[in-house]
């Protein structure tokens, strides 16, 4: 916002070239680079090349890294002695079926009119691929009014993103010299829910357990047996259902260590954003919060840790009525943590109250199903301030530092291997259909987007 | 035991007899009488016709009734001023598969040495067909000595036990005047586990409950909605797991209203049986009893009520891992009785009591599966005694008032609709193999069930 980063200039620039970014990013579109189908292997890496090329053509230093997966897309800047950032997307697409529920073929874009403004549709146009692309025109732009890109940019771009990203974390580890950054911008979340800009600034993490009990060696009749023997149904359903007290709060020793209440400057922005738990929750056929007493709605999903179960089975529950003794229970039960909770520690504690209501004579099971600390961003970093300003002035409205109930692994890998934070901003709409048919990108949220980062890179200069 | 009876006569008679009695078992083994097999209707229906033939043999007044299932065989003996007896059992027998498994063709039987004596071996030999032949050789006998049957006698023989006695119900009421005695004597059991003779004097009583809590209106992301939205597999992991105490009791209000403390003659006797928890438990591979605090083992399964889970579901219970908060949940309870515990007031409780943790958001369905009270002999009715004395003198052990921990729908209908108490003695062993292949019953079981029999009428005269 100082003459020095000439952002007027770019803005207008990026105005003046909508068309010619729009029909980059069809041609991106085009390319169907379905990571999880190994028939599409050859369009992802299609993919990559075509992004290695347009970000070699804007003068980055850009190269495409073979993984025992799909490759990653890694480019820099020149390096000077701004504050290095980095840029995260991933260029990989959801598979399209089920086909017949498109109403155009997913890898033949369009833009459309729309009552909502025009719209690109076509798979990838939301996740992650016109995300991505804003990060690019903005780049762009910056280097059309600069006549050169701003020094210390590393972007990361990966293709496997919707296959559980299995070459990401060794990536990092052998790549940190490379990848090192002070700060992680990620575009691949959305506006808040009414369109409000957003930086979401904390997300939960997890801890995924499976739970089997074993008792008899088969299932027995329950008149023979009922009242005598262990009934590992019953066993499991004491144990689950003691794990919260009647307040709703998880009852593990020591499980809310680290568990911190928002700050004041987070709590007015979060009451500011007027969630409508109602309306919220409506949605799904639900009507009443039912987390801890006392919190807030929205800290209930955002900053309050949790324990779920996510199934349960055992014992006969088809049509009809079996009167067995089940032989073994099963649960999946999955925690999200905020705060500094330590994952390994929720882990034991979890094991060790399974395991008091244990019989001697039954056996359980345990086995891990992945987890991660929550991440919490440092906000008084001052560039989360000046994002959040940037933010604001492009959209009109008062951006908001919010939170996320669910976690996004990359954040937390950034964080752990690379040891920074990540601001993750994005510009999609909750109708945006993504993983499903018929998936798009509002023109706006493109237009908007790229003026949206080149504010904010004009702000950290 | 009083020269009137002729006992001694009797049982010379069953002795000398019987291996025309085993040539007459075989050939009633030959009709393969399985009711659950449409492809089998001729085949039950030739079985009640041989049974009927054998009895008008005897001097009884034999019919075959149709019902909407398989025929009922009933037969009576000429009325006298003695204490009307019914004698029940079924002719068909369970299906033959899997056939690879049987050493010889199931409806081929044979009498076959083995280390443990003499067996017949075929399907039906000890259910029921074997065990229901056992009352009709007796009474063969009695008419030999006597020149005439023992009057007062009524004889139900059914064909649809296997195939759970849909027409039983309806029969009884149509035909209760015509079926009416002061006890009925059932052989469809077993000694006690160490061949000990018994008296089946009560059962415990069933109430089978389906439970369906449905949440949102389709799998919610656990991220976004853990901690805020009501997850209906924790709610009935609540509800189910609370059903019991620390002490392992129902908490139910009135759930223990009519369970009363074994009297002291039974507790003598069940503790006379040297029962073996650890060794019962270990078959199974279990070791420890589970049940309330205070009582014996035998007491858990025969003389107190439980409450059990039978199955349950909800969620993702598959491979790997879905972070949802389920839909729905489903589970099957059943409660077992004794004592004078009422059924209805015990579904009823148990719906209030899962009701209790249902948010008002979410539904909650119940399913009716089955039920009735528990049945309790008056075993203060002499013929308990004496008959008890009898089977003592017959096997030269001590016989034993024994409970059950299953239901046997017989006993209850015959108490419901008929009024009266039943005696459940039977002569098999849980070697018998019944409904699986190689099913055999010991001629030994045979000829002293008969003998059995022999003696309790002669004591019941």
């Amino acid at each position: 916002m100082t003459d020095q980063t000439r952002l007027d200039e770019i803005l207008a620039q990026l105005d003046a070239g909508q068309d010619a970014a729009l029909t980059r990013l069809l041609e991106f579109l085009r390319i169907p680079s379905i990571s999880t189908d190994p028939a599409h292997r050859g369009d992802v890496r299609d993919a990559a090349k075509w992004l290695c090329s347009e970000l070699e053509s804007l003068g980055f230093e850009a190269k495409i890294h073979d993984t025992p997966g799909h490759p990653m897309v890694v480019a820099h800047s020149a390096p000077g002695d701004a504050r290095p950032l980095l840029f995260y997307g991933h260029y990989d697409v959801q598979p399209v079926d089920p086909l017949e529920l498109w109403d155009r073929p997913p890898f033949e874009p369009e833009i459309q009119e729309t009552d909502d403004g025009k719209v690109i549709r076509g798979r990838g146009a939301s996740d992650d691929k016109g995300q991505l692309m804003t990060f690019v025109e903005a780049f762009r732009a910056w280097k059309a009014v600069h006549g050169s890109l701003p020094s210390d940019l590393v972007l990361l771009f990966e293709g496997e993103e919707e296959s559980g990203s299995p070459s990401l974390q060794p990536f990092l580890s052998e790549h940190a010299e490379d990848l090192r950054a002070s700060l992680a911008m990620i575009c691949d979340t959305g506006l808040y829910a009414d369109g409000r800009p957003a930086i979401t600034t904390q997300l939960r993490g997890l801890v995924g357990e499976e739970v089997i009990i074993r008792a008899a060696d088969r299932d027995l009749h329950s008149g023979s047996f009922g009242g005598l023997a262990a009934n590992p149904v019953m066993i499991l359903a004491q144990a689950l259902g003691a794990l919260k007290d009647g307040d709703g709060r998880v009852v593990l020793p020591g499980f809310y260590d680290g568990v911190e209440d928002l700050d004041e400057d987070l709590a007015r922005d979060w009451q500011a954003l007027g969630f409508d738990a109602a309306d919220f929750l409506g949605r799904v056929g639900l009507s009443e919060p039912i987390g801890e007493k006392g919190c807030t709605p929205l800290e209930m999903v955002w900053n309050r840790p949790t324990a779920e179960i996510n199934g349960i089975a055992g014992g006969y529950a088809g049509e009809g009525f079996k009167t067995v003794l089940p032989a073994e229970a099963r649960a999946k039960v999955s925690f999200r943590l905020t705060g500094t909770q330590d994952p390994q520690k929720i882990r034991d504690a979890f094991r060790a109250h399974i395991r008091r209501f244990v019989p001697a004579d039954c056996r359980v099971e345990f086995h891990e199903h992945g987890g991660g600390p929550a991440s919490v961003m440092d906000v008084s970093d001052p560039a989360f301030a000046a994002a959040k300003q940037a933010l604001t002035e492009e959209w009109g409205r008062e951006a908001a530092f919010i939170g996320a109930g669910g976690s996004i692994p990359i954040a937390g890998d950034f964080k752990e291997i690379l040891g920074m934070d990540s601001m993750l901003i994005g510009f999609g709409r909750d109708d945006d259909r993504i993983h499903s048919p018929n998936e798009k990108y509002n023109v706006e949220s493109f237009a908007r987007g790229a003026r949206s980062w080149a504010r904010i890179l004009a702000s950290l200069r």
